[in-house]
């Protein structure tokens, strides 16, 4: 939702453009201090990717569409009429700001067309339009698979959520947290418990945050608690968002995901996947393919000054983990909820827009 | 192991009687500042249990048991011949310090039969004798179980441990961790994987340590990562210590640590739990019926001076879980290894002592 001020402190507005400049709401700082950090060039936007200014699959897609529109612009601002020579290595920059997440390198592909597309001239308002575009029909994505998601939820139930997968993780209203607020609001969901989530407490800062903002009942738990909560009962659902679902169903997810579809599995919860078609690799086979982030032991082994464990103590710091299809029993999209998932369910669900 | 210096820095030296002072090796800033805080009244002792500066199951109970020392010492002092009357609320204190670890309460119904067995006179050289003989009692067993722990593992293999049933957390050489360190010793061990163990951390602060300090490889990972460490195979068992074991094998142990049970199920690997039978609550018929202790929502919702969730958001804080029997392979004790856990099994396994 969009706001009278653009610049409002809301999720909805984690990815903001505002006279001419990209605006990103520093989600390391968030809920304690909400700042929206300015970007005007492609290589401090590759490097707010990086560092996490800005995460979220869908998220991390528009903000590299707008990079794509800065680089072009100052490219052009540069080099006049040669500018588009200037581009391929922002592009790459862009690119590898990290690997896990599809949506980064689809919407790349997406302003590549749009670039291929120009007529001469200014570049920047029609790669405007398309970033734009871009952060739209994200926006409007969510709403419709939060819709589809809900109608799935035979409440009321309370549900288990982890990581962040809400507004602040997408162009608007959330994939995991847009199926959430929608069946909510349907008076579907009762409480929503959301595991604080390793390293950077994206459960315990943004989730917690955003449901509050929402109005919606939330309790944090440590992320091995999520399997008491079950064998407890009274959890009818595990909702959680991807950052990039191979071709067979399989998907990448924040670290912790697929140990709580097992836990799924094992208690008889249903185990739902909220997120965008721009989130499905058709390209990639299966999750083993799937590239996972390692990122720095050091997020693991201190915390703020505090250094944790010992000097010469290492850690494994995977930001991701695969869950395989089997596991999985919807993947809910803006296209339609696939049950189940098979690679032949997959291919129809994406062949179905492109006959459209 | 006894160093020279009794309050030499070591994870062996968590509990210290030393020149008539209870010193506890202060666990909540380990490793970062190494602090011995000593302790002369039942009250402080009590509150260093609440507080845990002393942590786990069987340190807990030694602790105690030192605890019931100082309150006679200083009854005796206060009224001397009519000591025993102000000596039932202390004992009460203590064993209100903590609910889920059994080895509290077992440690202070021994030291009640010591006091009952008393003549006339001073009751602290005798009673700092049974204090001392627990003590010492318990660093014996960790080395039998830790044997018997290691036997059953056919290596070289890696390991995942949860929390730290260590050296810190019992009278010395530790439960969990004694098995690791025997195994090995014995060339059956090649790297200890150790959740961080949230939300107190346990395992990359104290375990990671005590690891160190034996020269052990160690890795640590978020409590969320070991499912797919499991995934991607190598690891051969899960090995954890207990808080409480009840009568059918279900057992008590850090939060996440029946996720684990249920994740290393799910993977083929297997799962030791390794306590001395002082953990063994024969009173108690199933885990159902265990307290468990549910702790301050602040633990996860703030770290340090930061706030991590915002105002008004709730957190759940339940420090232990319940394991079932039917999820453990093997349960080691000082006494033996019960495979696959059974009411009559634990009976046996009981009863043999008795009958020694």
């Amino acid at each position: 939702m969009q706001t009278a001020n653009p610049l409002a402190v809301s999720p909805d507005n984690a990815v903001v453009w505002h006279r001419d400049r990209l605006y990103l709401l520093d989600q390391r700082t968030l809920p304690e201090h909400a700042v929206f950090l300015p970007f005007d060039s492609v290589a401090a936007t590759a490097g707010a990717i990086t560092d996490m200014v800005v995460r979220g699959a869908p998220a991390i897609g528009i903000t590299a569409a707008y990079g794509v529109v800065l680089a072009a612009r100052d490219a052009y601002a540069r080099k006049g009429a040669g500018w588009r020579g200037a581009l391929e290595q922002d592009l790459a920059l862009l690119t590898a700001a990290r690997p896990t997440a599809v949506n980064l390198s689809w919407a790349i592909e997406r302003m590549q067309h749009a670039l291929d597309a120009l007529g001469g001239g200014d570049p920047v308002p029609d790669l405007l339009q398309e970033a734009q575009g871009i952060h739209a029909e994200d926006r409007a994505a969510n709403h419709t698979l939060g819709e589809f998601g809900a109608a799935l939820i035979r409440g009321p139930t309370d549900v288990i959520t982890h990581c962040n997968a809400g507004a602040l993780a997408t162009g608007g209203y959330g994939t995991a947290l847009g199926v959430i607020r929608s069946a909510y609001a349907a008076g579907r969901i009762g409480r929503v418990y959301v595991d604080e989530t390793r390293p950077w407490l994206q459960g315990s800062r943004l989730t917690a945050w955003e449901l509050a903002h929402s109005g919606i009942p939330v309790t944090v738990q440590t992320d091995g608690a999520a399997a008491s909560l079950m064998a407890a009962g009274g959890i009818g659902w595990v909702i959680v968002g991807a950052d990039r679902i191979a071709a067979n169903g399989d998907l990448a997810n924040k670290i912790g995901t697929y140990s709580l579809a097992v836990l799924a599995r094992y208690h008889r919860v249903e185990f739902m996947v909220a997120a965008p078609t721009s989130t499905l690799d058709m390209r990639i086979e299966r999750g083993a393919d799937i590239p996972i982030e390692e990122r720095d032991p050091d997020e693991i082994l201190s915390y703020g000054d505090r250094q944790l464990a010992p000097p010469g103590v290492d850690a494994r710091n995977p930001v991701f983990d695969v869950t395989p299809a089997s596991l999985v029993d919807y993947i809910v999209t803006e296209r339609g909820v696939v049950e189940r998932p098979t690679p032949d369910k997959l291919r129809v669900l994406m062949d179905q827009d492109a006959a459209a």
